[in-house]
C-alpha cells in the first residue's frame, strides 16, 4: 500500500493535532510507512471547512460528514468531534469500509460504545480509538521496566488525572453539563486517559468501589435567566483492585486548580517503584532496590533515543517530546497496522475496555460506592 | 510554675526526641515558659537507662516505669514505649495525677484508646499525642489560609502516606506483624499521622469506605522454622466525606520502595489548591486564581519566620527546621498548656478521633469496603 | 507569495528537524503562511538522498548541493550540514538569490562568519540562523515580563549550557577534536544558545573576561595507533558587562555527566527574579517582590495558550511544546519574513553578534583572562 | 574530661543557634562527650543578658565580654557578635587560654583574621570557626563519594549562594554598607561558606579571576538626610582555577530576589556528577554513568542514617535535619576536639585558608579581575 487518503472531520483542538500527525507521521517515524494523502476534510460552516483545508494542507474539502465517510477516496476516517457525534459518525465509517481513527471517549454511553466495537468487528477494517499518552516512550519504558521484573511483582498502584477547566465557579453553565448530551464530566473528559495507562501498568481491572462529587451543582445560565443545574461528576475516585491481585486508586477532577494536565500514576512493585507527570511527561522516576542503600534514590531519567520511539523525532537525549508528537506516533502506529493488516492497540474494541471503567465507576458512586466486578 | 519535673520512659527514635524536645522548648520558645527540669528516665535494663540518663542529662534513672509514674518530682511523664505499652502506662500516669505526652497511636485497640480518652477526662490533667506533623509551620500556615477563605470553599482533600521498611519481601518474620501484639499495620504506624493532618485541613471525617491489603502474606521465621503469618494491613486506601461536604481519600502504604517519609496531602479549594510534601517539610505549594493568567503557577513558598514559631528557630527564611524541631514545638505547647491549665491540641480526646477513623478504615476494609459513619 | 520552493541540504538530527518544520509551519500556524512546497533534498550518497526525500516527501533529490542552491525552484535554502560547510553552501546560495535557514554556529570562525554576514547584507534575501531556543514561548514570556518592568531592572544573569557527550574519557577521537576541522568546541556546539538567550533577556554584552579547559587531553585514535589529541575546549566560563550595567557570568560544558540538554538561565532584577531550564522547556520560575511576604515563593508557570504562539500548537495549556515545535515556530518565521519582505531574528547580521561572543570567550581564554571588549 | 563550662557572647541569630547546640550535642550524639555546663552568658544591656540567660539556661549573666573571657569556670568561649567584634573577643580569649567557637568570617581583613589565626596557634588551644554547611552529612557524603572515586576524577566545580536581604532597593542605609565597619558585602555574609565547601569538595583553589557589583550604589539615609553610599559588594563572581587541575566558578550576591539560603554547588567528574542545593539539605542529587544508559539520571538521595550522624537525631530516613542539627554537630566536633586534645575541622588556621579566598576576589574585582594566585 503506497498511500492511504485521509478524511478527517473537525478542525478543533483534536482534528489540529490530528492534522498535524498524519502530516508529520511518515516524516518522522519512516518511509516504510503508507504517505498519508490529506484527501478530505470536513467542517461546518463550509467555509470553514474551506480554510482549515488550506491551512492543513487537504486536498478538498466539505460540510457533509456522511459524504467524506463514503468518498472512494479517503481510506481512514479521523473523527475528532464532539463526543456525542463519534458513535454514527464511527459506525457510518466502519459499515462504508473505512479504517477509522476515533478521539477518546468513544461514545456518551456504554450502550453505544459497545455497538461502535461490535462493528469495528463486522468491518474488519482498523480502528485505534484515540488514547494518546500510552504513546509516550517513557510510559512505555515502565512498561518494559515492568515486564522484566525490574520492580519485582506490580502490588499496588496510583492514578491521579487533574485538570482545572471546571474550577472557576463563575463559569456559566453549558451543554457540557447535560448527561444527556455530554455523558460523564471528569471521567469521561479526563478519568478515562488515566484507566488506559493504569491497565498499561497493572493489567485489567477486576473490581472498584467508587464515589464522585459535583462540586459546583449549579452554573449561572449564559442568557442570565438563572442558573442551570450541573448533572455530571466533577470528581470522581475509585478503589481498585487488578485481576493480577494488585490494589490500586485512581482519582479524578475537572476543577482542581492549578492542575493544567496532572496525569500522574506510580506503580509500587516488591523490587522498586516508578513514577510518572504528565506535565513533565519527558520525565520519568524510577527507584529500584538496588546497590548501597547510602545512594538509593528516585532517578529522574530524561527521555532519550534508549527510549524508542524517541529518537525517530530527535536523536539527542533531552531534547523533548511535546503533546503532538505523541499523536504522530499514533497516527503512525495506525498506518502501520493498516500496511500490515494488523489490528493496532488499542482498537476499539480494547478501548471498550477503558471506557467499561469510567462507567462503572460511575455506577458505583450512584450505587453508594457498590462493587461493581467487571 | 517555676519548672516542671520530667520523666520519660523509653529512650528509643521517640525517647530520643522526647529528651531532646524537652532539653530545648523553652531556650528555642521563650522564658516565659516553665523550666524543664530532667528528672528521671525509664528504660531496661538499668545500665541502658543509667546510660541514657547520663547522655540525656536526666538527673536519676530507673528500670520501673511503674515507680516513675509515681514519682512525685515527676510532673510529666513521656510515654515513648511500644504501643502496646501506652495504655497501661498512660493510664496509671494519669491516675497518679501526672500530665501525660504519649507517642501516637494510643493503643493497639479502639477500645483501649477510649478508656485512656476517660481516664484522662477524669483526672484532669493536661495530655497531648504526639502527632507532630500538626506543628510543622508550613502547615500552619496552609491552616491559615484556608481559614482566610483564600483557597475558597474546601471542596476536596488527597493525603498519602508511604514509607518502605516493610518493602523487602526478605525482612524476617517480628512480633510487629500480630493482630494482638502490634495492632494495625501502615494505618497504625502511618495512616493515623496523615488523618491528624486531613482533620486539620478539613475538619472532621463523616463517613468512608475502605480497602486494604497485604502485600507480603507470610515472612521467614527468624529462628528458621518456616513462615509466619503476616496479619496487618500493608496498604490501605479510604473514600472520605468530611462533614463539610467536601469529599476526598487517603492511601498508606508500609512497603512503598523509595518513600523513607511521605505524608503528603493536597487541599482543593474554589480559588486554589495548597500542596505539601513531608520530605520537603519547609516549603508550602500554592496556586491562587489571582492575577494574570500567564503569571499564574505553583508558588513554593519557603517556611520562614513569616510562618511563626519558624522564627524561634532561626530568624532567616530559607534555613530549614528538622524533624527534631516539630517536637520542640509540640513539647513547648504542652508546657504552655499545663502553665496555663488549658489543655493543648491535641488531647487524648482529640486524638481519639484521629484513631477512630484509622479503625473505621480497618473495619470497613474487613467488610469488603462497607460503609462507615463516624 | 502563495508557496516557496525548499531546498534541504543534509538529513541528520538538523535536517530532519528542518523537514519536519517545513511540513508543519503553515498547518499550525496559519493559512496566512505561504505554503512550504517541498522541492529538492540533497545529501550523499544519491540513494539516500532518494530514501530521504521520499521520507520527509520532497518532490526531487540530489546529491549536488550546488545544482540545489542554483535550482529555479528552490526560493529558500536549509543549511544542516557539519559546520564547516555552512559557509561555502550559504555563500553560494545568496549569491544564487536565495533565503537562506542556516544551522548555528555559522562558520568555524569568525571570519567566515562575517563574511556571510556581509554576503547576506549585499543579497538582500531573507536569512535566518537556528537558535531555536529563543522561538520558545516560556522565553518569549520572560522577555515580555522584562521589557513590561516586572521585575524591575535588569542587574544581573546567569546563563550553563552543558551536555554529556565529550563526558566519557574512553570515547575515540574524531576529527571534531581539531580546531581546523571543528572550530570551536562547547562554545560552538552549545555555548552559541546560550549566548543567544542572555542576549535576548540582557540585551548586547560590552566586555568578558573567560576561562576554559580541556578536560581529556588526548582520546584514543580509532584505528587503535595510538592517541590524538584534543585541540577545542571542554569548558568554558566567561564574567560578562552587558551594555546596561548588569553582570554575569555563563559556563558552559560538553563533558557534565548526566547533563543531556541543560540551558538553564536566570535573571536578576530589582523586583523579581525569572529562572528556565531547558530540561523542563515548558515551564518558567518566576518570583515577584509582590503580595504578603509568608506566600511569596517561586511560581512554577506552565506554558499555555496565554504564552503565544503555544496555542497554535494546542489550546490547552500544560499539554507541552516539544523541541521539533521550536523548530516549526522558526520555519513559520522565515516564511513570514519572506513573504512581508522584513527580515526575521536572528538574521546571519544578528547571528553574527552570538558568535562574536564565542570567539570573544576562546580569544579571552587563550589569553589568561584578558578582558575583551566586543 | 567530665565537662566544659561554656561563655556565650551575642544572642542573636547565632548566639541562639549556639545556645541550643550547646544544649543538645551531648544528648544527641553520646555520652561520651564533656557535659556542657552553660556557665556565663553575655549580652548588653545587662537585663537582657539576664533574660537570654534564663531562657537560654545558663548559670549567670554578665554584660561584660572581658569578664566572660577571663572567667574561669569558662573552658570554651561562643563568639557570635557583630563580625567587626570577633577579632578583639577571640584574641582576649585565646590569651586567657580559653578555646575558642567563633563564627564566619572571623574578621573584617584579611590582615585581623591572620593575627587571629596566629594567636590560636600561639595559645595551642582549639578552635572552630562556625562553617556549619560542611557539617551537613549530605555533603559528608559526597566528599565520601569523591574520595572514593565514585565520580572519578574531578574535573570542573561551580558553586551559588545567593540571598534576597539586600534585594529591596528601598531598604534603608545602615553601617552594614561601609567597607570600614563591615568589611565585605555578600562574600563575607554568603561567600565564604561557599568557598568552605567548594574546598571541601575540590581541595585548595590556586588562582582565581573575579568581577564584583554594586546593584543598589546609595540607599536613603535612616534619618531622612538624604542616601549614604554603598561600600561593599552586593554581587561577586569568580572564576577558579584548582590545585588539584580542576577548573570551577563561583558567584554569590545578597540581592537576589526569592533566594532565601541557596548555597548550591555541582561537582563534575569523569565518572559522574553530585549536586546539592541547600534550601532543600535532605537531598544529594548523584548521576552515575553506571548501568544501562535507558534508566541513568540523577537519584534524589534523601538523607538518611547510612549518612553519618544523621542516625544520631533520627534513626528513620527521610525525617529531615535542620538548620539547627549542623550547629549542634560543629558544637560535639569542638567538644570531641577538646576531649581529645586534637585540633578539629576548620580551625583558625583552616578558616584563614577560606578568607584568602574571599578577599582575594574582592582583590581581584578591584584590579579589573586581574589574576591572584593564592
Amino acid at each position: 500500500m503506497a498511500e492511504l487518503g485521509i478524511g478527517l472531520i473537525g478542525t478543533g483542538f483534536m482534528g489540529k493535532t490530528h492534522a498535524l500527525a498524519w502530516r508529520g507521521a511518515r516524516a518522522v517515524m519512516g518511509g516504510d510507512l503508507p504517505e498519508a494523502r490529506l484527501e478530505l476534510l470536513c467542517d461546518t460552516p463550509r467555509d470553514k471547512a474551506d480554510t482549515m483545508a488550506r491551512q492543513f494542507g487537504f486536498a478538498r474539502a466539505t460540510d457533509d460528514w456522511r459524504a467524506l465517510v463514503r468518498d472512494p477516496r479517503v481510506d481512514v476516517v479521523s473523527i475528532t468531534t464532539p463526543n456525542g457525534l463519534h458513535h454514527e459518525m464511527a459506525c457510518a465509517a466502519l459499515k462504508a469500509g473505512k479504517h477509522v481513527w476515533c478521539e477518546k471517549p468513544m461514545a456518551l454511553t456504554l450502550a453505544e460504545a459497545e455497538e461502535m466495537a461490535e462493528v469495528a468487528r463486522a468491518a474488519g477494517t482498523m480502528t485505534m480509538v484515540g488514547y494518546n499518552y500510552i504513546r509516550n516512550p517513557a510510559f512505555r519504558h515502565a512498561q518494559k521496566l515492568i515486564a522484566e521484573g525490574r520492580i519485582g511483582r506490580v502490588v499496588h498502584v496510583r492514578g491521579w488525572v487533574d485538570e482545572d477547566y471546571q474550577a472557576d465557579p463563575d463559569l456559566p453553565w453549558t451543554w457540557r453539563a447535560r448527561l444527556a448530551e455530554a455523558g460523564l464530566g471528569a471521567l469521561g473528559d479526563l478519568g478515562c486517559h488515566l484507566v488506559s495507562l493504569m491497565v498499561g501498568l497493572c493489567g485489567p481491572i477486576q473490581s472498584l468501589v467508587a464515589d464522585a462529587q459535583i462540586i459546583h451543582e449549579t452554573r449561572p445560565l449564559p442568557d442570565g435567566t438563572g442558573r442551570g443545574a450541573i448533572e455530571n461528576e466533577d470528581t470522581a475516585t475509585a478503589l481498585l483492585r487488578f485481576a493480577s491481585g494488585a490494589h490500586g486508586s485512581l482519582s479524578t477532577s475537572r476543577s482542581a486548580w492549578g492542575r493544567k494536565n496532572k496525569l500522574d500514576w506510580e506503580v509500587h512493585g516488591t523490587k522498586g517503584m516508578i513514577c510518572f507527570a504528565q506535565e513533565r511527561m519527558n520525565e520519568l522516576q524510577i527507584y529500584l532496590n538496588e546497590g548501597p542503600k547510602a545512594e538509593q534514590g528516585f532517578r529522574t531519567v530524561l527521555s532519550s533515543p534508549d527510549h524508542p520511539p524517541f529518537g525517530a523525532f530527535v536523536p539527542a537525549p533531552g531534547h523533548q517530546l511535546g503533546f503532538g508528537d505523541l499523536k504522530t506516533i499514533e497516527a503512525a502506529e495506525l498506518m502501520a497496522a493498516i500496511r500490515d493488516g494488523v489490528q493496532a492497540y488499542p482498537s476499539m474494541q480494547d478501548a471498550l475496555g477503558f471506557e467499561r471503567v469510567i462507567h462503572a465507576i460511575a455506577d458505583s458512586a450512584r450505587r453508594d460506592c457498590a462493587r461493581i466486578t467487571l
